[in-house]
């Protein structure tokens, strides 16, 4: 049960912060975040990092690895989700 | 240092779970999935699915609450996704 028990985890850990590279090839792809929320990327990244440091104090190595990994596609996300709110602005169509 | 560390788990926690919730509101009011990958729910879903059977073979009850309430927040991005992507036809314009 143990076993199966870890696997689980590991499987749970994976997914979680692996599930972002897909959403960081689509955004670099098609440089479209209009339907993302910068406010859920703001508090993901932010908590993300708190994780990372939880990690780094207790000196646990797979949740600083997964961590590190999820902060980072978050990171890309939410980079580019702020400069398409506030640097890049929208071609607005003219008659 | 002991009760430090623990507020930055609650704290970690708390945003990433509840970080969620602003993208779940704004896909329900804008009814606009098109930049969410549906890689990225699908499989982040799942991950939390794993998380959460993980706290409930272990009992530990802020990972399986956390969990709940992340599950039900993707959950209902995904459903929309999925909606939108297979479900939905988008209506052209016609000249």
């Amino acid at each position: 049960m143990s076993e199966s028990l870890y696997f689980i985890g590991y499987v749970a850990a994976a997914c979680t912060s692996m599930s972002f590279l897909p959403q960081a090839i689509k955004v670099i792809k098609t440089n479209d975040t209009e339907s993302l929320s910068i406010v859920m990327y703001s508090v993901f990244t932010f908590g993300v990092l708190c994780w990372l440091i939880y990690g780094i104090v207790l000196v646990d190595w797979p949740m600083i690895i997964a961590n590190v990994i999820t902060f980072t596609l978050a990171g890309i996300i939410l980079a580019l989700k702020v400069k398409h709110t506030f640097f890049a602005k929208k071609i607005t169509k003219t008659p």
